[in-house]
C-alpha cells in the first residue's frame, strides 16, 4: 500500500508492506553510494542485516535504546559519524527504530551540512502511527521534551508490520494510545475498533496514519489544526517529563492519562486504557505538572492551546484556558487515575 | 529602500536605511511581547540601546566576538537563554552583529521549539553583502566551517550603513571581497566600481545585494546556480580553516586568495586585493588545503563542483574537476600569493 504525503517542504511517500526490509532499495528506487544506518541496541540484528543487504557501502551506528538517547550528545555523535566517513549532502541516512531514533536521526539529518536525506523505518507501533509521519524532528534538552528540533520530512517511510512481532506487548499497546487519540479527534471508526473483543492492529494503524495525513497535510507547521493532534499531550508531556525518564511511564501511556483528564467521559477512556493493560500507581501532582507545562511549546501569554474533544465533532482547540484554569481541571479530574491502579 | 526576497520557505524583506535602529519596530511592524537581542562584545553599546528602545521586554545576550563563537556551546547558550526566559515560538530574536552572530542566531532560531522568528541586523560589510541574505544558517564543528546548519531566512533584514562607521578598516575591506566576487560572477559594473580611485561603498553593497538576490531566489537550496556564489570559497574555506581561527586571515581575505588562484587574470584580482589592503605572508600548502576540501560540503564522488568565471559570461560550475586536478591547479597558481606580501 502506498500513501503519498503532500508537504510544503517536499512530498514523500509511505509504503506499507510486510517482510519488506530486503526490498527497501527497490521500493524507494534508492541509488546512493554511501549509507549510514542509525539504530538502537533493542533492534534485532537480523533487521539491521536485512537493511544492509540493500546497499554496497554501509556504516552502522548503534545507540542505546530509550528516551535519554534523544540527546544533544547523540545528535553530535551522528554528526561526527557522518563527518568522519566523509558523507556528503547527496548520501543517505536510514533511521531504523522507534520514535526516539526517528526524531533524533531526522533532526541530525536536517542540519548535517544543512540537510542530508533519510529514510525512516519505524519499528514500533507508536512511531508507525505518529512520529514517522509529518516531518517533525527533535531532541530533548534540559529535561524538556522536543525542545530543539525542526520540520524535515523523511524522503520515505517504510511501514513493515512484521517488525511488530519483536515488540514487547507493553510497547505495542503504548503506541495504540495514539491510535485511540486519532479516533477521538477525527475518525470514530477507530473508537469502534477499540470496542471489539480482539483488536485488529493493522487496520487500526492504517486508519490512524490516514488521520495523521489529514492533519499534517492541512497544517504542516502546526499553526492551526495540526495542534489537535496534541490531544492529551499537554498533560502527557508533563507526566512524561516527571516519570518518563525512568520506565514508569511511556509516551503513549502518559498521553492516555492526559486524554482521560480532558474528556467528558473519563471512564470510557479509562476502560480503553485498561484494555491496553496500562497501569499508573502514582498520585497526580497538579503543581508539578503545571510547572512543566509553563515551558511547553504551545504556551503563549499565560494561555495554553488546550485540545478538547466533542463526541459529535471530534477534536478542537480551546484557546481560552489560562494556566490557572488548567490547574483546576487537573485537580478536579486527578482522582480518575485510580482506575489505572 | 526596500528589497523583497522571494523564498520557498517564506518571503522576507530587506530594508536599507541609515540611522534607523530606533525605528526598527516601525519599519518591520513588529509587535512582540518578548524579544531577545543576541550580539557580541565588539558591538557598540549604543547600538544595543537603540535596538532595545523599540521594545518593552528585552533580554540581551552578549557573546564573545570572533569565528570561534559559531560553536555548539554558544548555540546551546542561546537555547538555554530562550528556555530560561520562557520564550515561546511566537516571540522574537534579533541578531545584531556580523556574519558570525547572524549565522549562529539563525541556526539557533531555526531549531528552538522547531522555529522562532528572528530579525537580522548585520553590522559588517561582509554580513550586509552576503550572510544576512539567502537563509543559510550554520555553526562550525570540529574545525570545519558551517558543518551543521539549516535553511531558515530571517523575518527581515535591516541594513543600516551608518553602522559601518564603527567597523575597523580591515573588516570593511574584508567584506568588500564578496562584492568583488559578485562582480566577477554576475555584475561587471561592480568590477568597474573597483577600478575607480575612490570606492563608493554604499553603491557597491547595494549592487552586491541584488546579485545575491538573483542567485538565492532562483536556487534557494543551492542545488544548481546558487553554487556560483561559492566562487573562491572552496579554497577560501580551506585557508580559513587553516589560518582563520587566529586573526591571520579573515573570511573575505581567504575568499580573495581563492578567487585569485581560480582566475584567468590572477594579477587583476591581486590588484583589487591590494587596493583593499589585503596581505598574506604564508606559503600555500596545497596538500593541507586538499585535506580540508575533502570534507567540504560540495564534494561528491571524488569530484568537486569548482566555480570558475568567464570574462564574458560570468560565473559557471565546472563539475569535471577531480580533487587531484584541483591540487595541480593550486600548486601551479600558488606563487601569485607573493603579490600579497
Amino acid at each position: 500500500m502506498l500513501i503519498n504525503i503532500k508537504s510544503r517542504i517536499k512530498d514523500y511517500s509511505i509504503i506499507i508492506k510486510k517482510n519488506s526490509l530486503r526490498e527497501l532499495s527497490n521500493l524507494f528506487s534508492l541509488d546512493y553510494k554511501k549509507v549510514l544506518i542509525v539504530t538502537d541496541d533493542n533492534i534485532p540484528l537480523e533487521y539491521i542485516e536485512d537493511v544492509k543487504s540493500n546497499f554496497d557501502y554501509v556504516n552502522v551506528l548503534v545507540l542505546p535504546h530509550g528516551e535519554n538517547t534523544k540527546s544533544i550528545e547523540n545528535y553530535l555523535k551522528i554528526q561526527e559519524t557522518l563527518l568522519n566517513n566523509n558523507f556528503s549532502r547527496k548520501d543517505l541516512v536510514i533511521a531504523l527504530g522507534g520514535g526516539v531514533i526517528g526524531d533524533l536521526v531526522g533532526f541530525a539529518c536536517s542540519t548535517y551540512k544543512r540537510g542530508i536525506e533519510y529514510i525512516n523505518i519505524p519499528t514500533s507501533s507508536l512511531s508507525m502511527i505518529d512520529s514517522s509521519i509529518g516531518g517533525k524532528t527533535a531532541i530533548n534538552y534540559k529535561h524538556y521534551k522536543n525542545m530543539i528540533g525542526s520540520f524535515y520530512p523523511a524522503k520515505g517511510v517504510l511501514i513493515d508490520f512484521s517488525l511488530l512481532k519483536s515488540l514487547p506487548k507493553r510497547q505495542l499497546n503504548n503506541g495504540l494510545v495514539e491510535a485511540l487519540k486519532a479516533g477521538y479527534i477525527f475518525d470514530k471508526t477507530i473508537i469502534d475498533e477499540f470496542k471489539k473483543e480482539e483488536l485488529d492492529i493493522e487496520s487500526i494503524i492504517i486508519k490512524s496514519i490516514m488521520v495523521k495525513k489529514h492533519f499534517v497535510e492541512n497544517d504542516e507547521k502546526e499553526e492551526s489544526i495540526r495542534k489537535i493532534l496534541n490531544y492529551g499531550h499537554t498533560i502527557g508531556h508533563a507526566l512524561e517529563s516527571i516519570y518518563g525518564f525512568s520506565d514508569k511511564l511511556y509516551h503513549g501511556e502518559a498521553v492516555g492519562i492526559g486524554m482521560m483528564l480532558i474528556n467528558d467521559d473519563p471512564l470510557e477512556v479509562a476502560s480503553f486504557l485498561k484494555k491496553l493493560d496500562i497501569h499508573f500507581d502514582e498520585e497526580i501532582d497538579a503543581e508539578q505538572i503545571i510547572e512543566f507545562i509553563k515551558n511547553d511549546k504551545k504556551m503563549h501569554d499565560e494561555k495554553i492551546d488546550l485540545i478538547k474533544v466533542d463526541k459529535k465533532n471530534g477534536g478542537y482547540i480551546d484557546e481560552s484556558i489560562s494556566i490557572e484554569e488548567l490547574k483546576k481541571i487537573i485537580v478536579k479530574e486527578a482522582h480518575y487515575v485510580r482506575y489505572l491502579r
